[in-house]
């Protein structure tokens, strides 16, 4: 049985990533399905579904923290998909990514970039 | 004479800080200048006078990628203090800070809510 | 009243450093009295007492990772009385932060090595 | 003719990774053989080989290091499969990567994982 | 209308690169136009433009600190190749890469080699 | 006796640093004695003394490293003084220093100018 932090969490990845999670609990099924479980109750179901800031700030800090570091490209995809989600446009994920060079360099900047192209091709506009 | 890109920059630099920072300025004015100048011109004048985001969300990226960088304390400690500037609540800026322990780790988490700390009692709320 | 995880946790900390983390979760009181708590339920109470690695196996992987990234020199100084605490010899635990100028260059390993004088000189050998 | 402590560290390097070390060695013969040399000499030849620590933990701090770091993957699949080679379960090697998610963020650990899986699939238990 | 600065910038990088960026601003262009700007424009037209001191010596400060980093592949590769093409030999740029194991470990070392191995094919000693 | 390597590293740190690196020998002979002749014969020894590069660019290559890490400030301090003494004027390494700013953002560049200043200062020009 789930505890309540794990349902908490897969509701709140269901509202970030439109997916609950699917993708990345399933790969981790053979491996460590234990971390599977960690990696929806901390990130999701404790700090996520916090309410003292709203999901659209979250992925902000997200994206940004994600491009500064620049050694975690698949979930910096993760987290651009998740940020059109949530309500950011293409143009305001670009202005974070952009003030990435100020803080990490032009470097980090830059594949911040051509990750969200590859993001947006898949996310086309409406 | 200034360029238009510095004289932009420092007002910028004006409503981020308070203060068009000056103490930086002043701090390298014998050792690098040029360097004081290019501070003004690239982040602020190019990149935070944007019109594609407000001051408050960028310094909800700015937070999140120092904290997570976690190499850089006394420039986080001046984004502490220009988040609270440019409306953040001291209760939003604990929660971008302790959602970088899911992407940089606990120690990160730790060291920027000590700072914050440090920057909340020299900025006490009104 | 506190979840098991929490519980669990203080009782893994305790034995950890000896002192179920008193200090770092008094000093988030003020400011983030939530995250001391999941500081104890998640490292604590979810990974450091899983059966399928002892405490000392722990400290080894803690003190390498925290020497080679260089940016938590206070958390490095709570694991390297935490590793003596759980059974590493000085030797030992200096082994483990020289082996480290291998991963993450002389620097790293120098300041682990400064970092271990101080703690050591703080925890007498009996 | 080869020094000692290259006689030492290709012994070492043996008994870590089953193989002496021939494909990096190969592999920087055109572009810098000295190089090569020195990452028998240094590395396996002075550390691995100091005798106040046995390899099933000298590979732990490798792989917590590597992990946490997580800018050198090549280097992580080596010392993963070192690191069964020397006598580490899959099942302790999946609590090292797990633990770094509290020192590194979940995206440095879950990396961590999805290079261990590709090792593992290529290592399979007898 | 291109300010001096780009102007400027584009003929450095012209000097450095041999193309003055051209695939770099052009793989911009539907994404974030205005960061191929700043990229020419900062970068170029005010820090590698500078008088006190040379390509030369600005391409081993840049591929020894991209080889450090370890977390910006695509940028290493284009420096290899500025390093080339503003006089540096294939063997000091090997010498700079090797030095940086002392500085950042031997992994950043290694994949710096081995993009170099690549760089090196495709631009062979005349 | 100590090795031929460990004798030419010590003449080379003698040329690097004006004093055969003996601060750092004597901070290490309690706790790590074996890290300090390594740290003589690898770095020193190895390194420094390879024919294919001279010692004002082997300088740049580590500044610029070193401020671009950003979590080595006392190795950063020693190389600064090093820089001088091996024939850098201060414009250059500010020079140098400032570059970064491109590749590892304006924090890292800031707090390698501010070391840079309080090491000029203890080293007058004549």
């Amino acid at each position: 049985m789930h505890s309540e932090r794990f349902i908490t969490g897969q509701k709140m990845l269901q509202q970030v990533d439109g997916q609950g999670g699917d993708g990345v609990v399933k790969s981790l099924q053979d491996i460590a399905p234990d971390f599977a479980r960690y990696l929806i109750e901390f990130p999701f179901g404790d700090i996520y579904s916090r309410p003292g800031m709203n999901l659209r700030d979250r992925e902000i800090a997200t994206v940004a923290a994600l491009t500064a570091l620049g050694n975690a490209a698949p979930q910096l995809k993760v987290h651009l998909a998740a940020a059109l989600n949530v309500g950011l446009t293409q143009e305001e994920i670009v202005e974070v990514i952009m003030q990435m060079a100020v803080y990490a360099g032009f470097p980090a900047a830059l594949n911040g970039l051509f990750a969200a192209k590859e993001v947006f091709a898949a996310n086309p506009k409406e």
